[in-house]
């Protein structure tokens, strides 16, 4: 379980501590100039940066990754673009760092506040995408936290061509560079070492598939904050809007079905079925609906759901569909197959509207709406560097506060204890 | 590492959650006689649990126990009222659960809450004081989690007798018994199995030692909040009222010198130093002095502090010394040695206040008061789960509050995303 840490990634991991003091104390005058500066050097450096990027695709090509992988990996235009300016919408976001969360004063005179902080080192581990690079640098700087960054070994060419750019920046704006370090070691033993930097790390964010997820779960030993699954659920109610069902329906299922906010699995009421489901189907074009067999003698071109089916996260055009009695059968299953990310329903009764959002255990709860909208930027926060599953720290979509602290200030005249 | 997972602890466990979703939906009205119940149960039942506790502290001393042992075994006539009235005083605190923490409507219309709710279920893993078992279910019950409870082998059958009184007093009021569940394997291997109960307890807090600590660390993979140790630092600044930085150094130490937020080593400005140690070691009577060399130079009866005396929590009479050259040299120090619970400053200087207010990184940061006073009760938040030195989910001491997360409420009228 010992697994010995390389004495140049402590070296490394000192360095960041270091500079982590440094940022935590910095203005957010000065962390907005950084982010400012970081988006025109990304910009002085495009050429590098492009280049480094080809070279990384070439020796994919070779390695055979597949499509998705190259698709994944490659830094075009249209996408430095949008990196460049994701790092300068972050810049105009407000400070967090300061924010005085609660205070007040106890009856012998003590001051009492709770303080907003950066947590001080924050890790990220991720996978081919480069623009994770520079979009969670951006949300780290503008928190106050250093940050390190490994990224996986098919994009390093890229990753270390970025941090250079970076690193440019925060110099000419008089930070360390070493706020913003790229990991070059991009090995397996290398990410578990990472993994247990303890001391070092304060917060270990993954980005990236299941396998990754159960690595950080098996082998971490610092804090992390995992980026969840989300099969999502939405139930129709009988006694709803059957066109705002249609429409709420086709628009979580379809609207992007690869993202972690999209319909997996339709619950529909027994009485509402057969007025709802033959013509959603028609609706669903290109979708393939897997239900139960009330599903199939509405639906005739409905393939068996698996008990599988309703466990998946497809993130793909298929959908589970099964038919439930009432509205306590649609929560029993939300209850056995939600991974907690984000759960719907529809329905004009008010009662069952209460019912759903208290008794269904999620990070989100929507009545009447899309759950596509359970995204940071949809809901106001700015930017997001993940969507929380879990239940600790920060839950939902994680913006620039989920990155931070709180530290009790207290201010005495000479207190002691009686 | 894949621990296989006993059917019988799966079995309570999955009792326990379901009994969690009832707890959930509980009004405050219900959860407070629920208290009430526990408490007039537990009197009821005295005799029995008394009875149980003697069991325990005769197997105890058989056993060899030590005498520290044995005492935080024993359940006396004053301990057992005080186990009795912390329930009750926990019932009239104000209820958490449901408490919107902010809400706003989007541009679009949906309508956003953020709303605070009980985890889920909480495990509590603790050594031998049996007052740990009320104490726990109190402050779970009140924030509408379920519990799941395993203290030590030692202990057992007092936490039994005292979880048999409170399924009588659940079951009383309406609720289900399995709300609370005593864990009876107590083995090493039965620990293991239950901090690997992923998919049923939603945050484990220990209560304990080091080597449970380290155990946690080593094996959990449930999410869990550590109860962390305080290597606390008092700084005194050049600039300050000397009477003031004696009287806060000698209540840090010697007040309760065995707790968390105690003094443990002192840093003294080089140009203050000889005005103020030498008075400050006549008051600090009974207590060993380690220090460097120049504190030798001013307490002739010090002895000299090695560097594991400056990483100790010595919860003793023992204070390590230090004499720096500036408030750089001090937060230097801090920074090395601190394990991030509380740290002092006595200052009069407006500047060294607010520089050691940022740049110390800890849960708590106290100018011209004692450490003592970081503690829930102290800080008025009318009940404590323990005082987590980490960073993420709670920091500091812990209330109802920590025992809670927040869900998204999103409410529209048929939204969709474009």
């Amino acid at each position: 379980m010992s697994t010995p840490i390389s004495s140049e990634l402590i070296e490394v991991a000192v360095r960041v501590k270091e500079a982590s003091y440094v940022l935590a104390s910095a203005s957010g005058e000065q962390k907005k100039a950084a982010l400012e500066a970081i988006a025109q050097s990304l910009r002085n450096h495009k050429d590098e940066i492009v280049q480094a990027n080809y070279t990384d695709l070439e020796r994919g090509r070779r390695s055979a990754l597949t499509n998705t992988q190259l698709d994944r990996l490659m830094l075009d235009e249209r996408r430095f673009a949008a990196m460049v300016s994701g790092v300068e919408e972050v810049a105009s976001l407000a400070d967090v760092v300061g924010e005085v969360v609660n205070g007040y004063v106890l009856p012998n005179g003590l001051k009492v506040q709770r303080v907003r902080v950066p947590l001080g080192v924050v890790a990220i581990v991720y996978e081919n995408r480069p623009n994770v690079t520079a979009d969670a640098t951006a949300l780290c700087i503008k928190s106050g936290n250093a940050v390190m960054l490994r990224g996986s070994s098919q994009a390093i060419t890229t990753n270390v061509a970025i941090g250079e750019a970076i690193a440019v920046a925060l110099t000419s704006v008089g930070l360390p560079g070493d706020c913003v370090r790229v990991i070059k070691d991009t090995s397996r033993e290398g990410a578990i070492e990472f993994m247990r930097l303890n001391g070092y790390i304060d917060c270990l964010i993954p980005r990236g598939g299941p396998s990754l997820i159960a690595a950080i779960k098996e082998n971490a030993t610092v804090p992390y904050v995992l980026d969840g699954d989300g099969n999502c659920h939405l139930y129709v109610d009988r006694d709803c809007d059957i066109e705002m069902a249609r429409n709420i329906a086709v628009n979580a299922k379809m609207q992007r079905p690869g993202v972690c906010n999209a319909l997996e699995t339709l619950l529909v009421h027994e009485e509402i079925a057969p007025k709802f489901l033959p013509f959603l189907a028609r609706d669903l074009k290109g979708v393939e609906i897997r239900g139960d067999i009330e599903t199939f003698n509405l639906v005739s071109d409905s393939v068996p759901a698996t008990e599988e089916d309703y466990e998946t996260e497809f993130l793909d055009l298929i959908l589970a569909v099964r038919i439930v009695k009432d509205l306590d059968e649609a929560i029993a299953h939300i209850r056995r197959y939600s991974s907690g990310h984000s759960e719907a329903i529809v329905t004009n009764d008010l009662r069952a509207a209460d019912r759903f959002k208290t008794e269904v255990d999620a990070a989100a709860v929507l009545v009447n709406a899309s759950s596509r909208f359970v995204d940071g930027n949809q809901l106001g926060l700015g930017a997001e560097i993940g969507i929380s599953t879990q239940k600790l720290h920060a839950r939902g979509p994680m913006g620039l506060e989920a990155l931070t602290s709180v530290k009790y200030v207290i201010e005495g005249d000479g207190h002691v204890r009686l």
